[in-house]
């Protein structure tokens, strides 16, 4: 472990532990599904429909964002999102995130604000309070994010639903976040969209529970990649998908980078990960809501296909490989 | 970062990510709080109250456990055991935990393997399952645990109730954790029970609802020193709190210990966190339910005293300090 640098006043190491709690949690103002919030051994959070819906995400600097690529609040407001979105995959409305937080003694404070600034940004967003948390050193900072949420009487949306003849549908973003990262990683910094979508995601919260109540059978947050993660749903299921390129949402935007850049924008909407769209299945056609675009059918089988063919190329993104 | 070690069969870079989640999951019975255990976005726990209870923890490799001192069922047992605590403190009975699990590709997969053990060990104890989680990869080893309970009705006992007249009392092991880290300080490995008290703690769960049930006004559990978390219930409640030292339970072992290290097993008992016990306040001496010590009064005023008088020396842990 690093030596321990002398305390500044300007370091987590000056303000100390209770100091740096006190920093992180005062004049935040909670919803009100925040029974009791940060403060005591743990936080009580409303569960009206008398079933939680609870999902874990680590987030490591250098492996899942870089403080030289994003401002410490486009860190907060991902590492809250990640988290956000798996809840809302669920069909659940986010009620609550706890945050553990672990950074070397030299830490700045302000990267402490600005992160604590974009989890509350991102928590609001999806209707969430930060309830509670832990912060300790450690010689790295890692973030990592527990969110709950509540299903309003509805019945949970998994990946196991599948069922052929039903037809597959996106709502949000795909392929942002992987553009942003090629623009990225030639030196540029804009588009500032595109970019920015990189740094911090937007998942449509309020889409999950929308599905839910529209009868959808499977869904998941997309957050390895399209294809990687409705074959998830295609394993879980039993059932084989195909994608039809016709019907996939490209943006404009990522054709003109991809013209900048020379890289096929299509791949990007494919296999790119990290904007947490969410995929869901639905019975019918006319069962997908507003704003959700149908890109693909459910049959018998396995795996998925693109315009009836196996796709060539990576499929997502696995750890440690 | 360090490089990426080669893959080998053994470590989670060559079990890679999904592997891993399969070899952590398969074969385990959830208990019946569990609707939805590991395999989805995000899990779905019982939360028949209406209300949960949630606290977050991260432990740290070299901060908060050594993996030459402790075995890795140890670790993990030791990082479940922080959070169920947190949650038995507020009243509440353990029903689930989510862990994020971040570590270096070259990990042996048999570390893993081993905390995965402890944790549902742990879990099993406390009467919850492992609902779910997150692995991913870092340089350094870190776990972050979130529990979740269930009130069953009653009202969750928060630190800020301790009133004038109240009596303070404790549950559980005080001491045994401090005493375990002067033994292997000094390279000793034994007497067993005292090292293995270092290495995992036994926090009494049930006593917490016993508490809670029996009409507890104030209650947290001693992760930093029995002065320094009743000095969080002092001050949370605005009350001067006075522990008795003939009151105090000091154990055998410890006066043992104390005597062949030179030490005073008293200022473990005081000081020494890591045990986990229950200290809660109760309007009557009555109301202090079988099994619990108590150890002191609550008073007009603030802050910790010691047989009248304040504590000289250090009164507990607080991180970056």
């Amino acid at each position: 472990m690093r030596p321990e640098p002398p305390p500044d006043a300007d370091t987590v190491a000056g303000v100390g532990e209770f100091g740096l709690i006190r920093r992180v949690t005062r004049g935040r103002a909670q919803p009100s599904s925040t029974l009791l919030g940060p403060g005591d051994d743990a936080a009580v959070v409303a569960a009206p429909d008398g079933r939680v819906v609870a999902s874990t995400d680590v987030l490591v600097e250098g492996v899942h964002f870089r403080l030289d690529w994003s401002t410490p609040e486009q860190v907060g407001r991902k590492a809250a999102a990640v988290n956000l979105a798996d809840v809302a995959a669920m069909g659940a409305a986010p009620t609550a995130l706890l945050v553990g937080f672990a950074c070397p003694a030299d830490t700045p404070t302000a990267l402490v604000d600005g992160i604590t600034d974009g989890l509350w940004a991102e928590a609001r967003r999806a209707g969430a309070g930060v309830v509670g948390g832990d912060m300790v050193s450690c010689p790295n900072v890692v973030i990592s994010i527990t969110a709950l949420g509540d299903m309003r009487g509805l019945a949970p949306v998994t990946r196991s639903g599948a069922a052929p003849g039903d037809v597959l549908a996106v709502c949000g973003r795909l392929g942002w976040a992987a553009a942003g990262l090629a623009v990225l990683g030639r030196g540029f910094r804009s588009p500032v969209a595109i970019v920015g979508a990189q740094q911090a995601p937007e998942p449509p919260y309020a889409a999950g529970p929308q599905a839910a109540e529209a009868g959808a059978s499977a869904m998941l947050d997309v957050s390895d990649g399209l294809l990687s993660d409705v074959g998830h749903i295609a394993d879980a299921s039993g059932v084989a998908i195909d994608i039809r390129t016709d019907l996939l949402p490209v943006h404009q935007r990522l054709i003109d980078v991809g013209s900048a850049l020379g890289a096929n924008p299509r791949h990007w909407v494919l296999t790119g990960g990290e904007d947490h769209a969410l995929a869901a299945t639905f019975p019918e056609p006319a069962d997908v809501p507003d704003g959700w675009a149908t890109i693909g059918t459910v049959r018998r089988g396995a795996g998925v296909t693109v315009d009836g063919r196996p796709y060539e190329g990576t499929s997502g993104w696995e750890h440690w490989r």
